[in-house]
């Protein structure tokens, strides 16, 4: 992993993204050569340790003395309290404004590391090293930090690009199968996004993770996508809100089970599946597509129907609290074609029941 | 106050900045004016409730509903807990991305409730309404938010600009003189920073805070200045670093008498007179500048010797414990004459106990 898989300029910010297998560890030698840091925080969930010692014995051998901290996997540790608790190791071990954070794991940590990044003494430098599929094709892009509070999810954040961002596969080959397949179903996302070759490339996909190659083509693909639409609208106020198809009925289901029941990527397969079924009453979208998009979903392992136990009500009154959080319109994005998306503000609400209702088995 | 004193550009941000006496009451049509906001957060210092009141009705008279958030005067309230609280208290209130923070109060509630501006929701609209002297000429001016830890003052915390300012003289009249003092401490330093006509005019300033029309002028020419050091340098990696001239030693000062002994502008007036003695020897300043600054600090009731009970070695570990924080390097800010400031890096220590001694009776 010698030369980046591109650069990318969002806002004032311009940095290498590097993609490949074999990276982690030349993290050391390539942020060296970027920025003259003396010191880096290295903020992992403690599940991929061993990952995190790897890019922390990099650095360490590029001459930068290395702090590491680790974070308990898990949303529970997007909290206030944990940023104060590593802002203050952060300034016991000295680390100052010219040094940097590396963020090593999936999207807990890129959105805590990259808050504390924006806001300790103001910002500092940021790696993401995502370790996590989901992390790669979705998170560790696009600059989006924060922490919950008890009322929401990421609350409380920064939008604050990376300094420098690593992707290396390797690293997927620890990760459990779901988690795999929770990356995948941002996958289906982009595909829907992208447009009908897309998603035939998709529906073909084999067992994840698949062949090296591939999926790095398939990674920096989805990578792409999302940069494009970011760079247009780095401040999430227009255009970057299409990524967010399959994402209201999805924050619904996530957020009604509990944060338990259903991770994140699974609770998007089903809100994908619901705003497909919206955007063919909607927009007269061929049914062909839910069709195929249930097929390939479903021969990943990711939830296509939805667990009875799950009530439409509970599901509706936290897409309310999301709603009512944002804009005060339920705001959703359908699509009249793979390749289509639009945004349709408050959307005929017996549809959405009726979408949502579609779900149960 | 029916036209703006100017237009501030900083960044990707453009804001109007009105300054004059009697614009507390037209908080809410100016702001109204200017965004489509449904409702604002009212972020005030518990001192200056009366004033928040003003603002509250100005707000609520122009149709935007109105939180209200009284913090307890004092730097303890810059901390992560506050932040917190008064976030959840938003989400509660359901205040929106699209919505207000309005910051009533001194450079403390600045710095906070800018800090929730820039973090809640990954950032809101920001409103300063300045109540001290002190923060119309310095801390409104220039998006520096953030809270303390117990490591260190500032450090967590974001550059946010604000989206307007309305900085209404009537605000001085409740504030207590020695506040009214702390202010002209930093006037006294864009004296020193601008050049001779302008440390003649502060020197014959009479008693604080002097008649309304040339006060008015007076903090607009500070704010022009502060205003034409940042906008060259939002993110402090370069020339806004000349704003910390006596704040080097002054910080130390502040510190060492563990925030109480001295206030922020005390602690500054015998900063300024050590940068100056320091000035002398490095870099040749006529000694008249010094002689004359401490008559104006003095006459306003401005320290100009420092208390015995804090030794040189106390201040001198304080400033190096800033040092550790920010760079490395002990940066100070000398001038070879009103008027031409540059930073020295690693001034001759013995020279800088020796300016630190001089303010010793």
């Amino acid at each position: 992993m010698t030369t980046p898989h591109r650069t990318v300029a969002i806002g004032s910010r311009r940095y290498p993204l590097y993609l490949g297998s074999g990276g982690l560890d030349s993290v050391g030698t390539i942020w060296g050569a970027l920025a003259p840091t003396s010191s880096a925080m290295v903020i992992f969930d403690d599940g991929v340790a061993h990952i995190a010692a790897r890019v922390a014995r990099s650095l360490d051998g590029a001459g930068i003395r290395v702090v590491e901290a680790a974070v308990a996997p898990g949303e529970p540790s997007k909290s206030l309290g944990e940023v104060e608790r590593l802002c203050r190791l952060a300034s016991t071990e000295g680390i100052r404004r010219s040094d940097a954070v590396v963020a090593v794991g999936g999207g807990v940590i890129g959105d805590l590391a990259g808050f504390i990044a924006a806001s300790y003494q103001r910002g500092i430098h940021l790696v993401h090293v995502p370790t996590t599929l989901l992390a790669m094709v979705d998170s560790a892009i696009g600059g989006k930090t924060g922490v919950d509070l008890p009322e929401g999810k990421n609350y409380v954040g920064a939008i604050w690009q990376p300094h420098l961002v690593l992707m290396d596969v390797d690293a997927l080959a620890t990760l459990p199968a779901r988690e795999l397949s929770c990356g995948f179903a941002e996958i289906v996302k982009y595909g829907l996004l992208a447009g009908p070759a897309f998603v035939d490339r998709i529906a073909t996909w084999p067992a994840l993770p698949g062949k090296t190659e591939d999926l790095v083509r398939l990674i920096g693909d989805c990578v792409d996508q999302k940069i494009a639409v970011v760079v247009d609208d780095e401040h999430d106020l227009g255009r970057r809100a299409i990524l967010n198809l399959g994402h209201t009925v999805g924050h619904g289901i996530e957020a009604a089970g509990g944060y338990g029941r259903y991770h994140h990527g699974e609770a998007i397969s089903l809100g994908l599946l619901a705003a497909l079924r919206l955007s063919e009453n909607h927009l007269g979208l061929d049914p062909v597509w839910r069709e195929r998009t249930i097929a390939t979903l479903g021969r990943h392992g990711l939830p296509v129907e939805l667990d009875a136990t799950i009530s439409v009500d509970a599901v509706l009154a936290a897409m309310a609290r999301d709603k009512k959080a944002a804009a005060g319109a339920l705001n959703m994005v359908l699509i009249s074609a793979p390749g289509a998306p639009l945004t349709r503000q408050n959307p005929d609400p017996e549809l959405v029941v009726a979408a949502i209702e579609e779900l149960y088995p």
